[in-house]
């Protein structure tokens, strides 16, 4: 079944995956992951890339190719629009280059959309015609899908999850304005808070304290999740106030759009049943009581985006 | 075209409104007004709107029907599931009564849903693929079209842009959350807003005082609006304080669905040109820069559920 052969591409930040795999998944899933080369430019990732995808398939064609991008994509014309991670990426027609490179149709898309995909196809999402994946990791993003289908508003846009305001009174977010979601709940942040109350109070959070060997510059979210399950308290309220900021993101989200189900993942996920637990008790104080959804943890882990690379693929060949 | 003949009816709280027409309203647009009666329940409003459908339509026969209903909707069975102005209307299986009645396929959905169709396909929202219908009266409501249909959500309960949270810290909701938008936009809750600072402050408001009468129990959303067009400075901190909230409302979801308009209708949005502003303002500073829509009144006043209900009507006859 050589025209069943599926190309599936994960460009990421700092590592690039390559799939390939039949269409019905019969037969083997081949992957191979390859770290991004420092100081990489865009010619530089897409030869690595090409390069390995080339070896993997060895004399076959590619029936369709799906790609994840990890940054904003015109989906339409299949155009990078930039990374915020590699240099030289802004207005790349990745589709075309593709399409010209391995002669079968490709399409590409923005990593949140393409991990809601994977999940809706064949993960945590299956069964759930509407849902929302959500990453909550160095920053808190969003996917949508809608009747089955990827939602990307307007203007490719939609699911930006974290830049919606959950309190206008709270720190102010890189994006400028004050209490979105992101700056109350991502990674980096939880873990500048702990920090912040380490440096205040030197009697506080002695747990987290000694698993940052004493340095509070060497808190971050994984450690403050360990501390918070060892029983620290600092670090306990620090993951439910981040914990919280989401699950009022989340409640408002399913008002608007009400979705059957949030896919949650990305490292912060990782940070124990009291985060999920307050994500979620936060959800359902905020959304009317006849708005239902379920909450659950992403299924395919970090190789959502690949999967969903695959589903994305061009049913028909040109 | 006898075939072509619509019938299109809006189930109001105080008021219903019969119309008749041709689905490419060729000929005339019959419609009348039929104020509900004091004590109706469900029984005798159908009763009253069904008499008169049937003399508007004499001996003709609808094509098809289409309700726009104010309250909740199982729009799958046509079936309602409450009135909160109306006894009786529990489970009232009205798309089945409608189609033993008249001979014709009907669908009902609630009035916002109704409403959005009805900008989308006739008024202010044409053109626009994908659009939030915002009503700002006695509460906040809200309707999607997305891709040109009507997106209801997995529970029919999409749309709830009133009982999203804004301000955590705000002031306690009906629906016992704080700081959601209907609490601080609509028209009773800005109304009251400003009879508790004319009662506060008895120098304050002067303006305002006087349309009132002196008696700030009578201060309405009307005589605010009036008030600040006048230059009360009370007036006009209440009204931008509004306008701002659901400003913010409006940003969160365009943040999280990318439509390309919102089409705001209701009592409030004739409070003049600063509360525009302000709502405008609002969103377009939480929405991220990329976020682009434009904020527009909507066009066709208080017919909008009527006009969608027409649009609603199944295309097919049985």
């Amino acid at each position: 079944m050589i025209d069943d052969l599926i190309l599936a591409l994960d460009f990421g930040g700092t590592k690039h995956t390559v799939g390939v795999v039949n269409r019905d998944r019969s037969g083997a899933w081949a992957i191979k992951r390859v770290p991004a080369p420092p100081n990489a430019d865009a010619a530089a990732d897409c030869a690595t890339v090409f390069d390995v995808a080339h070896k993997m398939l060895g004399l076959r064609n590619p029936a369709a190719i799906g790609v994840s991008f990890g940054g904003p994509v015109d989906y339409n014309t299949g155009t990078v629009r930039l990374s915020h991670h590699v240099p030289g990426w802004e207005n790349r027609p990745l589709q075309a280059m593709l399409e010209d490179e391995f002669h079968a149709p490709a399409r590409v898309d923005n990593d949140a959309n393409v991990a809601a995909l994977g999940e809706y196809r064949y993960g945590a999402g299956q069964g759930c015609a509407s849902l929302m994946y959500i990453t909550i990791s160095t920053g808190v993003g969003g996917g949508w899908i809608l009747n089955g289908d990827i939602w990307r508003g307007q203007d490719g846009m939609a699911g930006e999850i974290g830049h919606t305001v959950v309190d206008p009174a709270g720190p102010v977010c890189l994006c400028g304005k004050r209490g979105c979601v992101e700056r109350l709940a991502s990674g980096p942040y939880l873990a500048g808070h702990a920090r912040a109350l380490l440096e205040q109070d030197p009697a506080a959070g002695a747990t987290l304290r000694g698993l940052a060997g004493g340095d509070p510059a060497a808190v971050d979210a994984r450690l403050v999740a360990q501390a918070a399950a060892e029983g620290d308290p600092l670090a306990q309220g620090v993951l439910a106030e981040a914990a919280h900021a989401l699950g009022m993101g989340i409640g408002n989200a399913a008002n608007l759009v009400n979705p059957g189900r949030f896919v949650l993942g990305g490292g912060v996920t990782k940070s124990g049943e009291a985060w999920w637990q307050a994500v979620r008790a936060a959800a359902r104080a905020t959304a009317l009581p006849e708005v239902l959804f379920d909450i659950v943890p992403a299924g395919l882990g970090d190789d959502a985006p690949l999967w969903g690379a695959v589903a994305l693929a061009p049913e028909k060949t040109r």
